[in-house]
């Protein structure tokens, strides 16, 4: 039995926005042998991880953080740690998360104020500029792409706008679905705070939380006047750690995912040290999704964002065409094993369908793309109503 | 290649109280193609994992929870759920993780009172008789096994302690280190939260936090007065999702980690379906530390639990013998391959080491425990200082 086989087992081609195909390699990092956090052989694998999450992010000062849990516990770190109960916070609202980002904030006593678009649009730069005027922000967030709506937000427009009009304003971009498939220069832009996970451009399985922090954002947390609200989603408490494997040297606050880490070190190397740049990486990941778009919309489907440069490039969401139940057409996919994910956002939640095409279906095996197209014009052929 | 060479790649055998060795099946499980945490085909595997962790705690009507963390993830879905600001808690304390679940309890506004013992032992059942007639608490925590001690308490004698003196207390069970390691009758001893991880007796790589509810503690959360004190912690919005996935339908909160509860699943098969029954599985537990304590001891060591009822039998916490350095003894061990940990509590950090020999190491594969008790026979007689 080969490797190959082995870990890749018989399975439907995965192109939903996450979690993504995952390549032999992770996956077989993903079966290392039962490593001891602390041992000397793992913190190393742990520090790799931190400095290549940098290279990632186009950064150089800022802080990674790796935490077992998923995406979302990342809106708890930065609603804990960042924000103090009743300063005020402005949520930029592209879809379905950012209103639970919104709701995380509340959770942690924070006063929000949302400015939103209709569906599949965004926020105006002007929009953006208005409410920042009206009031002080501790901080703004945003979801870089949204996965109910795949509506990619203009994050170096929006970190520009927040430098001009309220330069304390912390810039916290929700990344978890465009790390590693859109570009993001944390540094350049001044992002103070990059939310991400595991299982969509970085193309390992779901189960690690992956942020980082500007030092501006160290300082704020350094200065709260009051406790950080959490204790397992504490940064303070996991800063020491992190600064501790990166030295090579193990630390411990809780057990960290040693399994998934060694996943996501074989991921990172192939994203950050592989034969393919990261600026072409990026490059690929748009060329994919003009592709995919061009192709949809000639059989008929349309975009859920309403204008091409709000189209994400690691996933789209598509308005099945008059008359083609969603459910129908995610059943014939399946049935050409490939999965596809359906509708998110409350207000369309029937009418459209989603489609990832990130990471290593994009890098490593662009054929994912051609093959989902395919069955996609095959399947439509087979449930769309018949003209007589 | 053969299957069993691919997964257990060479390796030091892991002898440290939580990660534990893995099985082939269970690394295998973890290596799964990518799935979709929405997909048909995975929601049958969430719902089997919560139906066979009813079965490994013995309760009909607790509910499980299985959520993207570690082990301490439990504590602020604790503190965060299950007690309100102000309200008072009780912490049983034998060790490292009795004061680091006071401090999460803290850090969500719980008043905590400690009930100590001097290191190695354990409160008794008197004086936590005395301290629960002196204030009504919220809850009483204890550790069952804490892993900085190797401290077992006496989880039926504390609950029942409970129930007779101050019956609206909520128990909580940190069985961290002691959850398929140690018996655990959540409905006959009436405990209200089992706070778990995967690492550890569940042998299955670090990732998961495991935890399950009473009834009651059910009805504590549904009738608080003041919102859940967190978001990704937050058990009301993870009840659904756990209640549908047990019907088979997927939901959605958070994405869970995907392939670790594949690695789960087939953990807990081999764990409460297997060849060797939960009864014989505990009693195999028992066997093996009360051997282990007996050669170590034969060797010169002593356990830092001060009496054979409070040594837990998943793992065991020893003081070197005169003129032994732990970091001598720790090296010379891994130069036989063999991994142990130093020491973790504060009090006697320098003085001691500590062993795991549970999960896999003790159910299926017995000789592990004998290879590491000839390992230190070895190791001692290599740096014992020598008698002239």
């Amino acid at each position: 039995m080969s490797t190959q086989q082995f870990t890749q087992l018989p399975h439907k081609l995965l192109s939903v926005p996450g979690p993504v195909e995952v390549s032999d390699d992770v996956l077989l990092a993903n079966a290392h042998p039962s490593m001891s956090h602390v041992s000397p052989a793992f913190a190393p694998v742990f520090g790799n991880c931190l400095r290549m999450l940098r290279q990632l992010l186009y950064t150089e000062s800022g802080q990674p953080f790796i935490i077992a849990g998923s995406g979302t516990l990342g809106w708890d770190l930065v609603a804990a740690n960042l924000i103090e109960r009743d300063e005020k916070a402005l949520v930029l609202n592209t879809g379905y998360f950012g209103d639970s980002f919104a709701d995380c904030l509340e959770t942690y006593g924070a006063k929000v104020t949302q400015v939103g678009a209709p569906v599949g649009g965004r926020p105006t730069v002007e929009q953006v500029e208005e409410a920042l005027k009206k009031e002080q922000f501790k901080l703004l967030t945003f979801t870089h792409v949204d996965t109910s709506t795949g509506v990619l937000s203009d994050a170096k427009a929006i970190a520009e706008t927040v430098r001009r009009v309220s330069p304390d304003t912390l810039i916290i971009l929700d990344g978890v679905c465009s790390v590693a498939s859109e570009e993001i220069r944390m540094d350049e832009w001044q992002i103070d705070a990059v939310v991400g996970a595991s299982q969509k451009g970085i193309s390992v399985p779901p189960g690690l939380s992956i942020t980082a922090l500007s030092q501006k954002a160290l300082k704020v947390l350094e200065s709260r006047k009051t406790p950080v609200a959490s204790y397992f989603a504490s940064y303070r408490r996991w800063l020491p750690i992190m600064e501790s494997y990166e030295k090579g040297t193990p630390g411990y606050f809780a057990t960290p995912s040693v399994n998934l880490i060694y996943a996501l070190e074989a991921s990172l190397k192939s994203i950050v040290a592989g034969p393919v740049s990261l600026e072409d990486r990026f490059r690929q990941h748009r060329d994919a999704a003009k592709r995919f778009r061009g192709e949809a919309r000639q059989l008929g489907f349309e975009t859920v964002a309403t204008e091409d440069e709000a189209c994400a490039n690691g996933m789209t969401a598509l308005y099945t065409p008059e008359g083609v139940a969603p459910p129908a057409l995610i059943g014939a996919l399946a049935n050409r094993d490939i999965t596809i994910a359906g509708g998110l956002h409350k207000d369309i939640k029937t009418k459209y369908i989603r489609f990832g095409h990130m990471g290593v279906s994009v890098v490593e095996r662009p054929t994912d793309v051609t093959k989902v197209i395919n069955a996609l014009r095959e399947s439509l052929a087979e449930v769309a109503p018949k003209s007589s």
